[in-house]
C-alpha cells in the first residue's frame, strides 16, 4: 500500500516535470496538482461539482457586546442575504459555477421566511445560539456531538451527489472569539496572539475583546482541553464550528479535495485533525486571512496557502476564489503537452564554464 | 476634470463600503474594484473580452550559450506548442474564456507550417532574432521603433473588437537577460541583483550569466540610457519586448485594464512608462514571479500584485490566472447587496469601555 503510494507520487511528479515548461515553473500549482492526484489516487485528478457549504450560528457572548462591533441580529440578516443571493459568497460561487449550500446550525431567530427560495438551505438549527461562555459552557456535549454528526451527514450527502471538491464557510457574529480560544487551547499560543479584529474592532475594542477572552480561558481552564476537541467545542465553540468539524471528517472519509478557508474554518480543522489526523492530507489552503492569528495557525499546520489578498470576510469567500486555481492545477496536469509529444527540446547544459566572448 | 475624478473616486469608495461586508474585508479586491472603476470612469466597471497577447522573439545572446540552459530552437518550438494548444497559457486561457493571440515578433526560424491553425497567430516577424549584444546593438533603432508601433497596432485592433482588459506574455529564450539589463539601467539597481535563474540555471550557470551581463552593461554603458527607452531597447532589448512596450502604450490610450504579468513584461512596462507616465494608472499587477529581480521591480513601481504562487513561466500565465480575481472584484461591486437594500445592520459601537462581566 505504502509502495503503491510511492509509485503514484513518482508517476505524478514525472508527469508534472515532463510538461512543456521549466521544472517547478508553475510554483505552488505543481504541488496542488500532485496533492490532488494523491487524494484521488489518479494520474488525472479532476475537480467535479465543487461546492461551498456555509454554516451559520450565533454566539451567546455576542449579546454582551464585549467582543463584536456588529449586533447579533446580523447573523440572521446575513443568512437571508445569502438566500437572496446578495452576499460576496453568492457572487463568487456564481462566477465560478460552484455549488452553494447554506446551513442554519444554530442561528438565534424564530423562523425563516417561507417565501424565500430555500433550494440550497438546510435548517439544521440545534439551538438559538450558544450560551454565553462567560457564564457557562457554550453547548452541552450532546448538542456538540449532534452538531458534528449533522455536519458529517451534510457533506456525505454532497459526496453522494458527485461533489469531490469542497470548501466550508461560516457566518456567526462573535465566532472569531470562539476560534481564537480554540486555537489558543490547541496550539498553546497565548490568547492575546490569537485574538484579532474580527469584523473590525478598533484598538480600544480589541483590548476589551482580548481581556474578555483571557478571562474566559482562565474561567474554563482551557489548557486542560488541548487534546479533547469535543469538550473544548462544548466549552467555548459554536454550532457552526462543530458542524464544520464534522464536515471536515466526512470530506476526508470521502476522499474529497478540501479547500480550507480562513480563521474560523481553520480552527475547525484543528479540531477535526485531533479526531482524525489524516484529515490534513486532504486539505489545500485557500488563503491567508487578514485576521491576526490565521498566519500563526497556518504555520502551526505547515500550510502554504494559495492566496494572500488581505481578505477577512469569512463565508467561504477565500475558498471560492481559490477553487479556480485548483482547477488550473489539475487542468495543466491533464491538458498540457509534454516535451515528448510536443517536439520541444528540454534543457541542455549549454551554459559552459568557459565563456566565449 | 480633476474634481470629477475625485467625485467618482468617492462614489466608488462609498459603493464598496456600503456592500454587505465589514469595510476593507475583501482586501486587495476592493482596491482593484476602485481602480477598474476609475480606469473605465464608471461606477459599474466590467471585464469585457479579456485577452492575452503572447509576443515571441529570439535573442542573439542565446546562441552563445552563456545565459540560457534551453537551446534557442525552443522559442520556435514553443510558438508551435501555443498554436497547437498544448502550452500552459492555452490551458489557462481556455479555462477562463480569455482570448489568446500569439505574435511572431522576431523568432529565428524559416517559416511557419501552413498546416497549423493560425486563427490567432500574427506573423509580424521583424528579424530572425536580435543580434548578439556582446558584439553589437541588439536591434537598429528603426527596427525598434517598428516593433513598438506593431505592438501598438495589435492592441489597438483588439480594443476595436471590444476587448477592455488585456495582459501580455512573452516567449524568447534568453529574454530574462534583456529584461535584467533594462531593469538595471532604468532603476539603477546593480545588474547582479536584477539577474535571476530564468528557465532554471544552476549556481555555476548563474555566475556565468551574471558575469556576462555585467560585461554587456559596461560594454554599452547602459547607465547612459536610463531615460532613453528606445535607445536602451535597441542596445539590449528584443523584438518581443519592444512590441510589448508599444502594446502597453496602446492599452493605456484605449483605457484598458492592463494585467501586468511577470519579470519580462514588467521590464517592458518600465520602458512604456518612460514614454508615457500615465500608463501606470491602467496597470493591475498579476503576480510576483519567482524570478529574482521581479520583486524589486514591483517595489520600484510601488505595485501590490494579486498572486504570489512562486511561478516563473512567462507566456502571460500569471496574467491569465489573475483575470478571474479582477472579474471577482468588479462582480462584487456590481452584484453584491448593500446594507441599505439587504436590511443588514451596519457596525455599531457595541463594544463598551465598561465590561459587564
Amino acid at each position: 500500500m505504502s509502495n503503491q503510494f510511492t509509485v503514484l507520487r513518482q508517476q505524478l511528479q514525472a508527469a508534472i516535470d515532463n510538461k512543456t515548461k521549466p521544472p517547478g515553473s508553475l510554483g505552488l500549482l505543481e504541488g496542488i496538482a500532485l496533492q490532488a492526484g494523491m487524494i484521488q489516487q489518479s494520474l488525472h485528478p479532476q475537480v467535479l461539482e465543487p461546492h461551498i457549504v456555509v454554516f451559520a450560528g450565533d454566539h451567546g457572548i455576542a449579546s454582551t457586546g464585549l467582543v463584536n462591533p456588529f449586533p447579533q441580529e446580523v447573523t440572521a440578516q446575513m443568512v437571508l442575504n445569502f438566500l437572496r443571493g446578495g452576499a460576496a459568497i453568492n457572487v463568487f460561487t456564481r462566477q465560478h459555477n460552484i455549488g452553494l449550500t447554506v446551513v442554519d446550525a444554530g442561528v438565534n431567530n424564530d423562523e425563516w421566511d417561507a417565501s424565500i427560495t430555500l433550494d440550497h438551505f438546510i435548517d439544521a438549527k440545534i439551538g438559538r445560539g450558544t450560551a454565553n461562555y462567560l457564564e457557562t459552557d457554550a453547548m452541552t456535549e450532546t448538542a456538540t456531538v449532534a452538531a458534528i454528526e449533522t455536519g458529517r451527514s451534510i457533506v456525505a450527502n454532497l459526496a453522494l451527489q458527485g461533489c469531490n471538491t469542497i470548501g466550508f464557510g461560516e457566518m456567526g457574529i462573535g465566532n472569531t472569539s470562539s476560534a481564537a480560544l480554540i486555537m489558543s487551547a490547541i496550539t498553546g499560543i497565548p490568547v492575546e496572539n490569537c485574538v484579532g479584529r474580527g469584523t473590525g474592532v478598533n484598538d480600544a475594542q480589541l483590548a476589551i475583546k482580548t481581556g474578555t477572552l483571557q478571562k474566559v480561558f482562565q474561567l474554563h481552564q482551557l489548557q486542560q482541553y488541548s487534546r479533547q476537541p469535543v469538550a473544548l467545542l462544548s466549552k467555548v465553540g459554536g454550532y457552526e464550528i462543530a458542524m464544520m468539524t464534522g464536515a471536515f471528517l466526512a470530506a476526508a472519509e470521502h476522499h474529497m479535495i478540501i479547500v480550507v478557508d480562513g480563521f474560523i474554518t481553520t480552527a475547525a480543522l484543528l479540531l477535526a485533525q485531533q479526531l482524525e489526523p489524516t484529515v490534513r492530507e486532504f486539505c489545500l489552503f485557500a488563503h491567508t486571512s487578514n485576521e491576526q492569528g490565521h498566519e500563526a495557525m497556518l504555520r502551526y499546520l505547515d500550510a502554504k496557502p494559495l492566496l494572500h489578498l488581505g481578505m477577512r470576510l469569512g463565508e467561504g469567500t477565500g475558498a471560492a476564489l481559490a477553487i479556480p486555481l485548483i482547477r488550473s492545477a489539475v487542468a495543466f496536469l491533464n491538458e498540457m503537452a509534454s516535451f515528448d509529444t510536443a517536439g520541444v527540446s528540454n534543457a541542455t547544459e549549454s551554459i559552459t564554464s568557459r565563456p566565449k566572448a
